[in-house]
C-alpha cells in the first residue's frame, strides 16, 4: 500500500515528499494512521550516513504516535481508534536469548529498526515515522496512555525509554543522588524520570543557560562542568550519573563525582574514544557502563509509568515544512526539548 | 616493642633487617607472631615508589598469616594460638557509611593501610608483614581456617580477597562464562575461586606458556590475546571478564568478547589511560568497572569459603635472604604463583 512519506534521496540531501510502500498488513499486523513522530537527534546522524551503512531514500523516525487504522484477525491487544506508539524497533528475532529476556535490541539475529534498516527477511527495506501511516506487527507496538498529549508522548518512544532503562538498571530511587549531564532531549528527559522515582537530581551543565528550565523539570541542584571547581566540591557525591552528552568531553573526570559502588551511564556516542584510566574505576569500585534503548516490555512499562505520573517530553510541534529548518535549530541546541512533527501537515 | 623487620630505607633500596618499633597491645588488640607473608606485586611498587607518596623506612606486606601470641582482656574472637590473617587495611574510622555498609576500604576518613601508611591518630606509621610480629585491632585480623596450609593461605588476604570480591559482586555462578585476563597472582586465584563457583572459566593470556598450568588451576578454555582471531572466535561469549593486568593492553578490545549486559572488571592498574569508545559499551549494556580488594567481612567470607573448599594459593615459600632476588624474578613472570615468605628465617 502507498504511503506518503518525508524522504532524503541521498546522503545530506534535504527532506522532501515521497511516496513509499508499506507491506500488506497480516493477521497479526497493526495499521498505523500517524498522528506525530518526534525528531530524534540520530535521525539527522542517519540523514547524514554519519555512523556508516546508511541507505536511500531514507524515511526517518522512531518516535512515532499514531491511531490504530486496522488490527488483523489475530491481533488481541489493540483495536481501531487505540492511541498507539512505535519505537526504534519494528521486529526481532522473538527465539534468542536476549529476545526471551525482553533485550529485543540485542537480538542475536539483529533486530528490525524502524528505519534504515530491513525486516526480520533481511530484504525488505524499513522506513520511519515521517510518514502518514505505518504497518506493524502487534508485539512492537505499544499502549500510549490517553491520559497523555499525544505530540508530547512520541518521544516517550525513543527519548523516553532510553533515559528510563538505565534508571531502572541501575536502581535509581527515593533519595538517591543522580546527576544528569547535558539538557537536551535525552537530559531533560532523565531529569524528568529520576526526580519522579524521588531522586534528587542535579543537573551538570556547561553553562548556566539553562537553569532555570533544569529546576522546573525537576532538578534540586545545578552544576557548571566549565568550571573545574565543580568537580571538586561534588567529588564523590553521587550515586548514579547519565551521561547524555554526544560532544568530545571528559568522561574520566565525572567518574570523580561518583560515590564508591556509584555507576555513570553513557547514552551519547562522542566522537573519540575517552582516555579512562583504570585508577579512576578501581578507586570506589566504580562502574562505566553503557545503555542502548530498551526493550519492548519496558518501553512499555516506562509508558504506563508516565501515564500514571503525567510524565511527557517538552516538545515544539512542527510543521512537514519546518523538518529540514529544525535540523539546524536542533544543531544549535535551539530546542526546549525535542521537535515534533505533525503528520497532519503532510499532504 | 621492639620487632625484627626487613625495611627499605629508601624508594628503590634492597630490604635489609631493621628494628621496627610496634605499639604495646591496647585491650581491643591482638599480637601476631608472624609465621607467613606473600610478596604482592604492590610491595614492588611503593618500595620504589612507582604510585607516589611512599614514606621510608618501609616495611611491606599485607598477606600475613601467623598465631596469636596474645589477645587483649576485651578481645573476644581470638585466644592465644589461634591461626589469623592480616591482610591490607588494619584499621578504619568504623563510623562512616563506607564502614557500616562493610567497605572498609573506602573509609571516608581513609583507612589505615597495613603499611606505607598511617593509623587512624594519622600520626603513627604503618609497617608490614616482612616483620616478626604485629600489632592489630581485633576487628581487622581474620580468622583462617585451620584446615588450609598457613603458607599457601597468606597470598588469600590479598590476592584472594580482591579476585573473590567482584566474582561475587557481579553475581559469578554456576555454568557463567567467565574469562580471566592474564595469569599471575591474582589470576590464578581468578581462576581458582571461578571454576569452584561453577562457571566455566577460558583463561586468555598473551602465549600457551601456561596453558596446562590454566587447565590444571580449573580453566575448561585457553585462549591466545596476541592471536587477533581470538577476539573474532570468542566475540559476545562471556558473562564476566577479570582483568588482571597491569602492563599495557586494549582494553577495548576486551569489552568486545563480553555477552550483553556482561562485565569487565579490572584489577590492574595499567601505565597508561585506555582508550574506551562510547558505543563498545553503549552496543550491548555492557559494563567496565573497577575493584579494590574487599572489606574485612568479605575476606572473612572468602577464607571460610577457601577453608570449605579447600582453596588456596600455588606458593613458592622462601627465606627472607631472598626477598631481594624475588622481586626480579617476580618482574620476570617467574613465579606459579606467589612468593611468600617464611619469617622464621629473619633473624
Amino acid at each position: 500500500m502507498k504511503t506518503l512519506a518525508y524522504a532524503a534521496q541521498k546522503a545530506g540531501a534535504e527532506l522532501a515528499t515521497f511516496s513509499i510502500d508499506r507491506r500488506e498488513p497480516s493477521e497479526t499486523d497493526v495499521v498505523i494512521d500517524i498522528l506525530f513522530c518526534g525528531i530524534c537527534h540520530s535521525d539527522l546522524h542517519q540523514l547524514k550516513d554519519e555512523w556508516g551503512g546508511a541507505t536511500f531514500p531514507m524515511v526517518p523516525g522512531h518516535e512515532i504516535v499514531g491511531r490504530v487504522k486496522h488490527a488483523g484477525k489475530a491481533v488481541t491487544k489493540f483495536k481501531t481508534g487505540d492511541l498507539v506508539g512505535v519505537g526504534c524497533m519494528v521486529d526481532s528475532c522473538r527465539a534468542c536469548r536476549q529476545c526471551d529476556e525482553h533485550h529485543e535490541q540485542f537480538c542475536e539475529k539483529g533486530c528490525a529498526y524502524t528505519y534504515n534498516g530491513t525486516a526480520m527477511d533481511r530484504t525488505t527495506r524499513t522506513f520511519g515515522g515521517y510518514s502518514k501511516q505505518v504497518v506493524v506487527t502487534e508485539s512492537f507496538v505499544l499502549r500510549i496512555p490517553d491520559s497523555l498529549d499525544p505530540a508530547s508522548a512520541a518521544p516517550l518512544l525513543c527519548a523516553g525509554v532510553t533515559t528510563w532503562s538505565p534508571l531502572r538498571q541501575w536502581g535509581c530511587k527515593k533519595g538517591d543522588r543522580v546527576g544528569v549531564v547535558g539538557l537536551g532531549g535525552l537530559g531533560h528527559m532523565a531529569v524528568k524520570l529520576a526526580a519522579s522515582m524521588g531522586a534528587e537530581v542535579t543537573m551538570l551543565s556547561t553553562s548556566t543557560a539553562k537553569e532555570a528550565d533544569a529546576r522546573r523539570l525537576g532538578a534540586t541542584e545545578f552544576a557548571v562542568t566549565r568550571d573545574p571547581n565543580t568537580f571538586k566540591r561534588l567529588a564523590g557525591t553521587f550515586d548514579l550519573l547519565i551521561d547524555t552528552i554526544s560532544a568530545e568531553h571528559d568522561v574520566a573526570a565525572h567518574l570523580g563525582l561518583l560515590k564508591p559502588f556509584g555507576t555513570m551511564v553513557l547514552l551519547g556516542v562522542p566522537p573519540k574514544p575517552s582516555a579512562i584510566g583504570a585508577f579512576s574505576l578501581i578507586g570506589g569500585n566504580k562502574r562505566l557502563v553503557g545503555s542502548l534503548i530498551g526493550g519492548i516490555k519496558e518501553t512499555q512499562e516506562m509508558l504506563d509509568y508516565c501515564g500514571k505520573h503525567g510524565i511527557v517530553s517538552d516538545v515544539e510541534v512542527i510543521a512537514m515544512k519546518d523538518a529540514n529548518a529544525s535540523f539546524e535549530r536542533m544543531l544549535k541546541g535551539d530546542v526546549r526539548y525535542r521537535f515534533v512533527l505533525d503528520l497532519s501537515t503532510l499532504t
